[in-house]
């Protein structure tokens, strides 16, 4: 892309790789953050990449043609109305943000989605051991995915550590590889997902995809 | 795996697929359904499938060493019901239902999930155009991703379609391809997916990978 202005609101990891990865790339960036004259952390950084600048979140968002939404998500609210809301207008902004909550241990999603089937299902057979599997890709892929450089990962999530493993052997009968992604309030995000499975589907005009991880290392 | 006896609730489409795929594996395998002697369609399939046998929801819930439950996600209560609940206790039951709701055209998911972050960020900043980006990786991959066989589509969302084609140039000289999944509405879906990443990382004990797609064709 043409360089142009990118405002950065929030300078923890996300800010500042995004900042860094924009003005690579020969854009002029601003990082904003709540106190420019008292993070001296973030001083420090900005020391060892003079191609961006720090300023205010309202100075990030006045200077960008683009504006990056790099703050925490529970916060991005509040850095909008300390930026000024009238500063995004006509603007491409990014929200690079996930709302999360922390308060339970692990992250959940801190809006909407405080139930799924998965759990509705357990609760009306707790004395069943259910796990959640197959639902994140269509029928035909099922019982013989046929993917090329397979197996590749079916993501399950259940309380039952056994249960989880008989499946696991299933998985693997039919051309999968189980990959746990943790106890049955999981399947709120393997429902979620399927959601995102349809999307990509209507925009592929095909059904014969699925979703596999791809690691650097 | 070891033989053993599978019952699957539900006969439409997905509930076929992993019957004949139990079946094809050596499994003693019943297909259960609402109304055994008045469904047809399923007696059709049944005959070219003899090694399934067809019964009612009930009778595949006794019948199971393993009970899959495949009908549509707003039945299953009702299906659980009707199978009887005390036939899944202790039994390792295979939930692949999706409770999504289609009244409002394409599917969305029924219980939870009626907002996100991403959807808030619009609200605040209504003038402003909003793409949903960067949010289902860690900030160490965003700017640079490094991964084998990219680029790799990094999903995003939003209302406006020229932000998007911006985001989609950024994301190119990032070395991501944009792979657009609607309305901001989908931020849903996108904040849901970082809580699977997470999930998958913590199973990983690392933190350099994303999800990919994958085709059959």
């Amino acid at each position: 892309m043409e360089p142009t202005r990118v405002g950065v609101i929030g300078s923890a990891g996300v800010g500042r790789a995004l900042a860094a990865g924009f003005a690579s790339r020969g854009h002029e960036v601003t990082i904003g953050t709540r106190d420019p004259e008292g993070n001296e952390d973030l001083q420090a950084w900005a020391a060892q990449h003079d191609d961006v600048a720090i300023g205010s979140f309202a100075a990030a968002a006045e200077a960008g043609e683009i504006v990056v939404l790099a703050t925490r998500g529970t916060a991005v609210e509040e850095a909008i109305q300390l930026a000024g809301p009238q500063r995004f207008a006509g603007k491409v902004v990014i929200d690079a943000t996930n709302p999360l909550d922390f308060s339970g241990g692990g992250p959940a999603l801190a809006i909407g989605h405080t139930d799924s089937g998965g759990e509705i299902v357990q609760r009306a057979i707790p004395e069943a051991r259910v796990v959640k599997a197959f639902n994140t890709v269509n029928a035909g892929l099922m019982a013989d995915p046929g993917l090329p450089d397979g197996p590749h990962p079916m993501f399950i999530a259940g309380n039952d550590e056994g249960a989880k493993a008989t499946v696991a052997d299933i998985l693997s009968d039919f051309g999968w590889k189980a990959f746990d992604v943790g106890g049955i309030e999981r399947a709120r995000e393997l429902e979620s997902f399927v959601i995102l499975w349809v999307a990509i589907g209507q925009r592929r005009g095909a059904w014969d995809h699925a979703l596999t991880l791809v690691t650097r290392s």
